[in-house]
């Protein structure tokens, strides 16, 4: 039998340790050996870190090796556990899903020890680092196919008091949008794992579209200002500018019915940008079916007053894709 | 035998007129039915406005349907003929080769009436369309790998005529750059093809990253303001505004030695963002080995005073793939 997964270090050592999460061989692979940062500064807040969950994601990965950077010289409390890329393998092939086994990691948690590698890596994260952490910020992105402002997310949470404290947590980001997501696929999200344990658990979907120098800048503003809120970093928190503009909004979203799908094959055009106020009626795109002529375009309108949090890049897109995502003032 | 690549309507007639150019059935595939737009105002510049020649750039398609929208309404003489998807089969793959024969359409000009489908494509535009202009835009872009400032560009041109009066062409485009690329790939290409035969090439790589409607507004702004240079359409033209600025710079760059490329495979995080001034040793990225711990990471610095024109969006990336392009001012 393969050694079972398992730490290559002690988390409770004071200071800034580094090592390696190994997660078991199985049928499917060889061990992994996922890089573990622990910066432990003793009591106060114990917070966890994770990028790289979907490997098309790449914005995670690259914030928290900068926090790795610079978190030990100012960070004055607490236990700060780093893991910038949770799931190699789809990293190496730019997936959102494993390549070995085809699933989604951010569907499989609690995962399983003797799984495939996909559940044996949540398995791992499950068992040896999220008993270590009260809370986690998961850092995921929107993938170079949509532009999407720079956000903080939660899904709702049955518990009022844990929604309100994970609300207050999100929204401490300060980044140009914090997100209540009604997401209609939630079973083995590590977030409901994290919810159901009574921990705070924020998906900050970092952006979308380039990964540039620019938008790293905020994201990376964005998790600083949260470890200030946390008060782990002492600092003045300040929204980064997006746009030309410094602000933040609260908004809700259902998938089910706040999503705009695309009428047909063809290329799709944006004529929207995120943080756009649309009302009923209002152009969100055009859809250009690609063997006929350009006076068979379809215009796709907004159904009502709301704000556009997400619109795909001009693309060729098949009938019933998600085109646009929007959303409303969240009503508390 | 099957039929001949023809026109399914006579581009000489005044007006607008609306139809297919048949690429023949072959081996590989049926025929296509591409699309045309013809917009003949009698004498004046022939204009030939060409986009979707590589599968993953939709910029061109979607400004070219814009076109077809506005032009007629403004356009005061010449003739424009406007092809929004040269290669369909690339586009509905959203791969930048054409998925039925591997092959890449800019690399096989002037094709071949008996060849796979990419060569096929490639000779009916050859001998149908290309007689029809002096003057050719084929709209490319970068892709959604890379962070692009839109621009003009053109390769070196051996007759110092039409290279004057080709950069001429794409510096009247007033996109953020102008640039004269050395590119050791040349055979095969549509704007060699096209040069050889006298006529006037421009390549506007009309951006990278998120195809949005803000980019799109730059690009289309630039085919406006070429149009106006021509004569075609009265008007005055204005640098777009790009990053809060409105400018147009000529730059030269060297494929072999101006492109940075990653030392090693990991997750490249750009460190800088297009028309940044770097000097010898200013840092343009990071490379971050994924297995090993963040003190591993490389920097990539400037090998000396140059302008960044394209930076990679990041990603996994391995060893020796091109990460940054640099520029220098065009010594005329």
């Amino acid at each position: 039998m393969s050694e079972a997964s398992h730490l290559t270090f002690d988390l409770d050592k004071i200071g800034i340790s580094k090592g390696h999460l190994i997660v078991s061989k199985g049928i499917d692979s060889e061990a992994l050996s996922l890089p573990v940062i622990s910066l432990n500064k003793g009591e106060g807040p114990r917070l966890l870190i994770t990028g790289g969950c979907h490997g098309d994601e790449l914005e995670g990965p690259i914030v928290a090796q900068r926090l790795v950077e610079w978190l030990p010289e100012v960070q004055t409390c607490g236990r700060v556990i780093i893991v910038p890329v949770l799931n190699p393998p789809a990293v190496q092939a730019s997936s959102r899903n494993t390549p070995i086994d085809g699933l989604n990691l951010n569907r499989v948690f609690p995962g399983r020890a003797d799984g495939s590698v996909t559940e044996r890596i949540a398995d791992a994260v499950s068992r040896l680092l999220l008993p270590m952490a009260d809370t986690i910020f998961d850092l995921h992105s929107f993938g170079a196919l949509w532009e999407f402002a720079p956000a903080a997310t939660t899904h709702p949470i049955a518990d009022p008091d844990l929604m309100a404290k994970t609300i207050r947590m999100a929204e401490a980001f300060k980044l140009p949008m914090t997100l209540v997501w009604e997401h209609p696929e939630t079973p083995g999200m590590f977030d409901v794992l994290a919810q159901n344990q009574g921990k705070v658990f924020v998906c900050p979907e970092l952006g979308g579209g380039t990964v540039g120098a620019e938008a790293l800048a905020i994201y990376e503003a964005g998790v600083r200002n949260a470890l200030i809120a946390l008060g782990i970093v002492k600092g003045k928190a300040d929204y980064p500018t997006f746009r030309q503009q410094k602000s933040g909004h609260t908004f809700e979203t259902r998938r089910s019915s706040d999503e705009l799908k695309s009428p047909a094959r063809g290329i799709f055009e944006p004529r929207c940008s995120v943080l756009d106020k649309v009302n009923q009626g209002d152009l969100i795109g055009i859809l250009h079916p690609m063997e006929s002529l350009p006076a068979d375009a379809v215009q796709i309108r907004a159904p009502g007053t709301s704000i556009v949090y997400a619109v795909r890049s001009g693309a060729y897109v098949d009938v019933n894709e998600g085109v646009a995502l929007l959303a409303r003032p969240l009503d508390r």
